[in-house]
């Protein structure tokens, strides 16, 4: 028997509901394939908060070093939105990314030929689309220093947040991100605004650079308002992307609203050495959280991401996505991917249905 | 008779060929409402660079401030693209915008029905949008200090620009977003991503105050990553969006591109004292440039937004329109928006078009 022990984290809103059922589905696929899972579960965002007054408390961050993977729903909700900064549950989630070096988030935005008719985009536009983004996450504007609000000699404010990447930083996404295209269709496209700025002049000339390293993988170059256009237009020209953490932040969400169906997607954030975190793309949904309502094929997608990348268990993981596709196949839908004729579930009963199949 | 003084800077690719017709319409309606036009021509971007080796010789700067208007056709090219930053077509626009604090970025993204197939959204998602995207123009992490690539003290190398507003430059671009609002549906958007940025706290809390002063305007906040995400989702639910530099970069072209016809989509830089540029949202197509087929009627609808917005000329303005509104309407259409059972027009024959109407 293999064990792993895993960190639980389920944090805000829909959260702890969507968790239960991964970590049933974890459960039953661990018996099936004769793996142990030792799931430990610990605080973070608002119920940190509200608990300890941390949105990420350093028992918490200990729990995750000490295991081999973690597992985060979702975190956040209109009760801590008007706390200071230092007590948000953003600035939990930023401090987890910070505190295990989780420099790389892969977010895929696939289109499921059940869901199609989610999508605002016509199905001619989104049919096949699958797109991995590769955001760099523990650089760039989100950590740059110097930050902070001053006050300029003339007694103004002046809100100021520093955009920077070092070479060694850019290297080590760069390296991730063609092996993610390796894996893939072999395409990579390097977004950023070099035309503009500085700190993507530097970013376009490593990622270049690189690619001699990856003579296999053909490699282009888009500024980061084209991109946001050419996603919209023509979402199936793309394979892999590579961006920066604030350009990843907004590309990655445009993109996975392509697939009309956020509640489906998954992502990863993996750094050298500390486990990685595994999470939906979706957030916490506040206004249904606690009914029942959920989706947790994202939160359970994810569960199988984390089988895929952190634990090397792709046979575990290919049973989880494959029982997601039969449930749809069957009809079976939560509220948010629901369409006429299909069977409406609750959270807890999708998990059933999956535990099922 | 009233008499403007109009600066045009047809600049690269496709520009003079659209500019020509722009120039041709403003002509045809001033001899109409009895309104003479002097129009003066200068260099920028490639053109200027070839010529006088730099994107914006101080005399262009010159003749534009010498003017009532300026109207801009389109920038860059393959070309230059290649050359060291101070030698680019790009750094000819920023010098422009600054040169004559355009502060503020008017562009709307409104779709036409008889365009309503050129979308690849479905047409009942993007039936009836119309979008103004206000966006800061001269500030942000476009010029802010410091900035450039500079060595480490372990030798490596950073690239760094800064984000950065002041309270006054945000009540500036604010107060021209309520008041556009105050024109339009009475609902204003801001963007921002103050869950992460200390320069985007401060100006959710500027906006914020500054709403007191603008009763009848709604106002709503959207971090930058769901805005891209909403854009995409469900269009219709904005109507004036207020944003900085980068973001305004990004969300404008995707709600341009939800309209499916960037050809279609004038803007306007407006400052305090300077004059206005009004320029067409699309770049300069290099590829198509000199072959008689680029579109010109976000060239056009450009002159119309001059007449309406700097020369306060609203009877001329909405005649440019409702020329184009009817060139569409029987059916007359260029290659970037062509359909079946349309007719096919070159960029020259569309602008007899116009003028025949
Ligand atoms: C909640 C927020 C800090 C976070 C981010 O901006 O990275 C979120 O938008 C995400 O993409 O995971
Ligand atoms: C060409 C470039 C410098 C410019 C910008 O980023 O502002 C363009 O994308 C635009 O939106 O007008």
């Amino acid at each position: 028997t293999t064990q792993y022990r895993i960190t639980l984290l389920p944090g805000d809103g829909i959260g702890p509901e969507i968790m239960l059922v991964a970590v049933d589905v974890l459960k039953v696929v661990g018996k099936q394939l004769d793996i142990r899972f030792e799931f430990q579960e610990a605080l973070i965002g608002g119920a940190a908060i509200d608990a300890t007054g941390e949105p990420l408390p350093s028992t918490t961050l200990e729990m995750c070093k000490d295991s081999d993977a973690v597992l985060l729903a979702a975190i956040g909700g209109y009760k801590w939105d008007n706390l200071p900064r230092h007590l948000r549950p953003e600035t939990g989630l930023l401090a987890l990314r910070a505190g295990l070096s989780l420099f790389a988030n892969l977010r895929p935005a696939k289109i499921l030929p059940q869901l199609i008719d989610a999508s605002s985009l016509k199905p001619e536009i989104v049919e096949g689309v699958d797109i991995m983004v590769v955001r760099e996450l523990t650089g760039g504007v989100y950590f740059g220093q110097p930050k902070g609000i001053f006050t300029t000699e003339t007694g103004e404010k002046r809100g100021v947040n520093t955009m920077a990447y070092t070479e060694a930083e850019i290297d080590r996404i760069g390296r991730v991100a063609f092996e993610t295209a390796q894996k893939r269709q072999g395409k990579l496209c390097s977004v950023d605004k070099a035309n503009v700025l500085e700190v993507s002049q530097l970013w376009r000339d490593r990622i270049t650079q690189l690619a001699a390293e990856y003579p296999d993988v053909e490699l282009s170059h888009m500024y980061v308002d084209n991109a946001a256009m050419q996603l919209v237009r023509y979402p199936k020209q793309f394979d892999t992307i590579v961006t920066g953490n604030l350009f990843g932040d907004i590309l990655s969400d445009a993109a996975a609203m392509l697939t009309g169906s956020i509640g489906m997607l998954p992502s990863a954030s993996l750094g050298a050495a500390d486990p990685g975190v595994f999470e939906p793309v979706h957030g916490s949904a506040p206004d249904i959280a606690g009914q029942d309502k959920a989706n947790p094929l994202a939160q359970v997608l994810s569960a199988a991401m984390m089988l895929r990348y952190a634990l090397n268990q792709p046979v575990a993981a290919d049973r989880i996505e494959n029982a997601v596709l039969q449930v749809l196949d069957r009809g079976d839908r939560t509220g948010d991917i629901m369409s006429p004729g299909m069977n409406l579930l609750g959270c807890h009963a999708m998990g059933e249905a999956l535990i099922q199949v």
